[in-house]
């Protein structure tokens, strides 16, 4: 039964692929640009678009840079950037491979944010050419999304090109995925009747996601936390880590505990996977605390199957994918918080505002529509999004 | 008189001044990112536009980046780019006062040609890293228009990015220019009765447009041309020309003259300004041969008013402005030309394509409508561009 399960799911994969494959043959991609000026008939119309009248808003923008806010398309617009360094599931398949995901999220970004999202994919993947190219293309841009650039590259180039452009700087990989979490598991805390703050979590992947979801969930209140990567427990005691391993050191593991991930979950109470295929075993949940919490968010195939997290034990289980119950994606978090972003001309996402995001996710939902099976808003909603920029009013 | 004529001439370039102001602060920016896919309704849409589905078309163009032609947007899809070192009449006003022109000019590429354009405004103007960041942002892109960028420059970077990336990269400002100016001269000629071979002719500024007008009237065949900067004739006994001027004595001035630019145009037929304003003085045009061809590209601001020019004898006069007969506009020539481009997966833009579109231009007016009044098309027929990218199925 679980091999024909396993079959059909692996066939309706196929077929979204085979569609997808279909589709973007027939349209060339997935966006276009159009005009938002008046369509052009007369020589007024050409003169007022382009010269000589566009002279007049290229002075004014030349002696105030920051009046490209009110006068071009930077207020509304953003880069997706990336290297194509770590995409999707697929890993390191380089720029070309990397565009029709970037054009997905520009796609997403308008349809859900109304953000203009504009893809730029990069042939190199050296740490300073990235940040010296995205340094010098962002005049255009109110603000960069970092997207599919491998850890820990990744940590590098967004700390310093926060630094440097004075224009919102979010690798989603890391903070989208970590808000989304934190969401998930707001709610799901409130269907165990637990505490943030006595709960024992257990991040399996100490990538870009999971070393921000790590970082998140401790800002957030949660001290019991442990690292695991592909070789165990992330410990004192162990050599091959690298330094934004290391560093997650002082906020997790507090009894510098070894082992390997079963035993990282003996009496643990969450479980979140941004890992690998199939790497949770159903005995290790049954070692876990009372109504585990599995979130299985490797993609496209997760730690484990829903429904086998379920029969060993699980009390509420969610996958990163559309057709289970739960699905924890970015798409909730990142058009919104982008929105609000460009509104409210925010120039650093500090962890305020992603703990905000989280929480209006987690609040978006009423109480009688929350349960086991519905711990976060549909994908589809896209007016979670305007909740979001709505919050970030007040941040 | 004439004094009220330069007010009322002044006037009107204010009131368009005021007006693209206006205009540009009410829509923010004059394009915005719309999607070609279906708008995404169900979790099936979502599962094709982007995971899972969109795996299938990643891996396809990682392994077979040509596949982005068919799969991506690349085929229809160029950057404009821009250091905003030399910006219409403006000069170095940087990337910020580059980006409003560039949002024009993707304007005018998709209401024109089709073509998805997408402004990048660079914040440095080395060459080398100019050559870098496009080489790296290349892979989304299927054509490069590099646009106000200075001379000397302008040559290394775009001689150096068309030997590296393998799709069409064309400085609009040098090959635009040559091209309209080409087509508008074959025309002219036709009316004057003179021939390409004996015509003398005055290139009047030798910056990127000059020396690209220079070099494209050489090549269909025109072999007395003098070129003049602002210091006079470039001859060979200057030594205060740069390595590109000194190039172009190779193909002008055979006589090695000297002189100023009225000394220049003594007995010639034709002259072409692309330099500054007023500098063209009419008693000047009186020591021309018969019926002079003036062409006053300076913008927005002539060599000379065409009523005076015309008053000093000339023949045909012609201008970069869409408010006096004879407008000689780039936007004749580059929308068509990238449609063509792109749709016959054309890599370098030949002389004999740059010829090609010339002639196209100047073809497309039929003999009965062509008079001194009325030697190119309208720039606001925008059949123009189909024409051209028609030719350009078979250069």
């Amino acid at each position: 039964m679980l091999i024909s399960f396993i079959i059909i799911f692996f066939e309706t994969i196929m077929d979204y692929k085979i569609e997808s494959l279909k589709r973007h043959k027939q349209y060339k991609g997935k966006i276009e640009i159009t005009s938002k000026f008046p369509e052009i008939n007369t020589k007024d119309d050409l003169s007022i678009a382009y010269t000589p009248g566009v002279a007049a808003v290229s002075s004014l923008l030349a002696s105030d840079p920051k009046e490209a806010y009110n006068y071009s398309i930077k207020s509304n617009t953003i880069a997706v950037v990336s290297d194509g360094s770590a995409v999707l599931g697929l890993g390191n398949i380089g720029p070309y491979g990397a565009l029709p995901v970037m054009e997905g999220k520009a796609l997403l970004f308008k349809q859900y944010g109304g953000v203009d999202a504009y893809p730029i994919v990069l042939n190199t993947q050296d740490v300073e050419e990235i940040i010296a190219i995205v340094t010098a293309i962002a005049p255009t841009f109110g603000g960069i999304n970092l997207e599919d650039i491998s850890a820990p590259r990744c940590f590098e180039v967004e700390r310093r090109l926060i630094e440097k452009l004075g224009i919102p700087v979010f690798h989603d990989d890391q903070h989208g995925t970590a808000i989304v979490v934190l969401a998930a598991l707001i709610n799901s805390l409130k269907l165990v009747g637990k505490s943030k703050a006595k709960v024992k979590v257990v991040v399996c992947g100490a990538g870009a996601a999971g070393i921000a979801v790590t970082k998140l969930l401790h800002t957030y209140g949660m001290s019991d936390i442990t690292l695991v990567d592909s070789q165990g427990i992330v410990s004192r005691s162990r050599e091959d880590v690298n330094d934004e391993k290391r560093l997650m050191l002082e906020i997790t593991n507090p009894d510098n505990r070894s082992g390997d991930l079963c035993e990282a979950l003996n009496q643990a109470d969450v479980f979140i996977g941004v890992s690998a295929p199939d790497i949770l075993k159903p005995e290790c949940i049954k070692t876990m605390a009372d109504k585990p919490i599995i979130f299985a968010m490797a993609n496209p195939v997760p730690e484990i199957m829903p429904d086998v997290a379920k029969k060993a034990g699980s009390y509420i289980v969610g996958t990163g994918r559309s057709d289970f119950p739960n699905q924890i994606n970015n798409v909730l978090a990142f058009p919104g918080l982008f929105r609000g972003l460009l509104d409210n001309r925010i120039q650093i996402v500090t962890d305020k505002i992603k703990i905000s995001v989280a929480e209006v996710l987690a609040g978006y939902l009423p109480d009688d529509q929350l349960n086991t099976e519905c711990i976060l808003p549909s994908v589809l909603d896209k007016k979670v999004s305007m909740a979001i920029a709505q919050r970030l009013k007040t941040v």
